[in-house]
């Protein structure tokens, strides 16, 4: 299934979903790219499933973000999801392709098709052949079964090379509530393909303006923790299903107590799911955690974290296991936020490397070097100036990245 | 003298630089990192010589930009520059090294230590031995001559894998001028070196402040079109000095028509050396030209041009000649900058590849192939939406870079 082999990264074994009561899952083979394994997902939500979203912040988003932000706010009745092609810089054609697989799957479930939801990836800049998407709809639904998870998480996959599949439960009132996510990307955009996804469903009963609060809330601590390349995908798409079956009472507001497990748990799920985005990133050999604290504020230090987790010269340095903490000082510098160069301490793993605008004269540079050779490198930062903090994970850049990318069709 | 093998795109001949009244140079060997090769120079400048100068923008910089902002207005003396440690995140110490360092030149030429321009390049977070430098200041200044430019080159150079000369004649008033420049860089930071540093010289008479204005205009056509790899340095330093031995009258205005010459050959010096380092960026086996037309105005076409040139996964496809113009389609919807999709025009080469908003049915494939396979690929985006323009000059991403940048103190 995957052309590249499985990352060294891959957890040991997969958590096996449970059914959520309102939504079943089916899987195909369109024919369109992939062959030998399925490459079309279907959900199907019960009647009155709300439905949040967030997309990509770029100019050229694909046809099927324009479609979900167009519905976006309507009832979901179901999902249709293709890896191969991402239906992105298509024209109106591509826009007509999104329409005709939601006509095909609104028909096969029985509903409208502004209750589709939809998302395409794979190749940018080739039209989608809705019609193989369509044809195959109507035997999905026969197929339809509540505990399709692992295979959904396989067939939305493009260049990953492991699914990503979590859950979590908690309970709302006493309730007990279930959240399943599922999730692809392997490059914030991977080659010559588009995309991270991640598709949750849960049975909790919330309002639409609800669960989109929440979904940001959680967002912002799990998917926008984390980058590979700093490439930003035409087709970035997270969607989060709340079919209501939980028979929860209905809160309004996001801050709201009774919330605050599932909130919890949705962020755990969507942090564990954005985690293994980074151990799938494209060669990636170690998972790295940027830790930033001090900062003016939140955003200031999560650009800090960015510009260490995005520099070239750093992932190149931990791929190499050069514990160079000078370039960490370096990418600081560069990334354009507040900073005091002679308050700034760089730690490496739990060991503090610096202290008034210089290296601490008993450094430990076996040590650090020991620490750069783990799975798991961990680089924290304090600016000195603030209370802002933030977390970044990703991968170092390896041969491996060069290799998929820049030999890939050679 | 070059730990990596000589860039591919390297000039065939360097240029001899002529001698400019007023300044004279000679290079030493210091001891402190390099053997077998120069790595002090020591440019001594005719008294009531001007100054100007541009640095790196980084929170981090080095104690020598400092030192240089400090001084920056006076009339100056000498210009010291050290390759091998860059006296970078070095604290209280490493700003007392960079003071002997102008204090033993000021000396050695007779002047005063605030006259003494300075830059160090190299290693981030070590002390610089002042004291190795300033032994050699003596001898070097016996052995200063005007023709001494190919020497000074190499002696600036780190991982650089060939020395940087550029020159121009122009006239002022009928007196003819000349402008020589060396600059060294090989990433916009090196591996565990740091940086980008441009020195010129020029025997024009110019104010300081016009001689700032001029400096700035130019540096913005030439090393702000530049990039690597994104990484922005901790001693980024452009110097331009101007001896004023061309007796040519004083101008104040840098828009004076009478400047018009100087205006173009400056710009056309270090235009020159700013594409001599893209085609010396680390692992480059291609020039990579990025022409940005149609945007809002000239900043967001060089937000786009950036965006374009330093996406890991549009240099990885240069680098495998993959002519994957979806690649750059996704470059400027992450740029951030206003884009109208429908009406973006993406060329590659000469040829136009995009039409509204989809692939041009006749798209060449095997033309664009073979355009990537060239040393020299240029990449073109329309942006449809105003007239702002910008180009921008890079490399494309190799094995090499990661080589150089992971497997460098393995």
């Amino acid at each position: 299934m995957a052309a590249h082999p499985v990352s060294p990264l891959a957890p040991q074994d997969y958590p096996t979903l449970p059914a959520i009561a309102g939504a079943r899952l089916a899987t195909g083979h369109s024919g369109m790219r992939y062959k030998g394994r399925d490459d079309l997902l279907l959900i199907e939500l019960a009647p009155g499933t709300k439905a949040a979203g967030l997309f990509t912040r770029s100019s050229m988003p694909g046809a099927p973000v324009e479609w979900c932000r167009k519905i976006l706010g309507n009832a979901a009745r179901g999902l249709v999801v293709n890896a191969g092609i991402a239906n992105v810089f298509t024209g109106k054609a591509g826009a007509a392709a999104a329409k005709a697989t939601a006509d095909g799957a609104a028909k096969a479930l029985g509903g409208k098709a502004n209750q589709i939801y939809l998302a395409s990836t794979g190749v940018i800049g080739q039209l989608l052949p809705a019609e193989k998407i369509v044809a195959q709809l109507p035997k999905m639904q026969k197929t339809l079964q509540g505990d399709g998870w692992a295979a959904a998480a396989r067939a939305i996959m493009t260049t990953d090379t492991f699914p990503k599949l979590a859950t979590a439960r908690c309970e709302i009132d006493g309730k007990p509530v279930t959240i399943n996510g599922i999730a692809k990307g392997s490059g914030m955009i991977a080659p010559d393909m588009a995309t991270m996804l991640a598709f949750l469903v849960t049975d909790a009963k919330l309002p639409t303006e609800t669960l989109q609060a929440l979904l940001k809330g959680a967002n912002n601590q799990s998917f926008n923790c984390l980058t590979v390349d700093g490439d930003t995908s035409t087709s970035d798409t997270v969607l989060l299903f709340a079919t209501g079956a939980a028979g929860n009472k209905l809160h309004d507001k996001p801050s709201d107590r009774a919330l605050a497990g599932f909130r919890k748990a949705l962020t755990q799920v969507m942090a564990e799911l954005a985690q293994l985005i980074a151990r799938d990133g494209e060669g990636a050999q170690k998972l790295v955690t940027v830790s930033v604290t001090g900062a003016q504020n939140d955003a200031a230090a999560r650009v800090i974290a960015r510009a260490i987790a995005n520099s070239p010269l750093v992932k190149t340095a931990i791929a190499g296991a050069d514990a160079n903490w000078g370039r960490i000082v370096m990418a600081v510098g560069k990334s354009g936020a507040k900073a005091d160069r002679d308050k700034l301490v760089v730690r490496l793993g739990d060991r503090p490397v610096t202290a008034k605008g210089m290296v601490l004269p008993d450094h430990d540079e076996a040590a650090a070097t020991a620490h750069f050779k783990s799975q798991d490198v961990r680089i924290g930062v304090d600016v000195g100036i603030g209370k802002g903090k933030a977390v970044v994970w990703t991968c170092d850049l390896t041969h491996g990245y060069i290799d998929i990318n820049a030999d890939y069709r050679s």
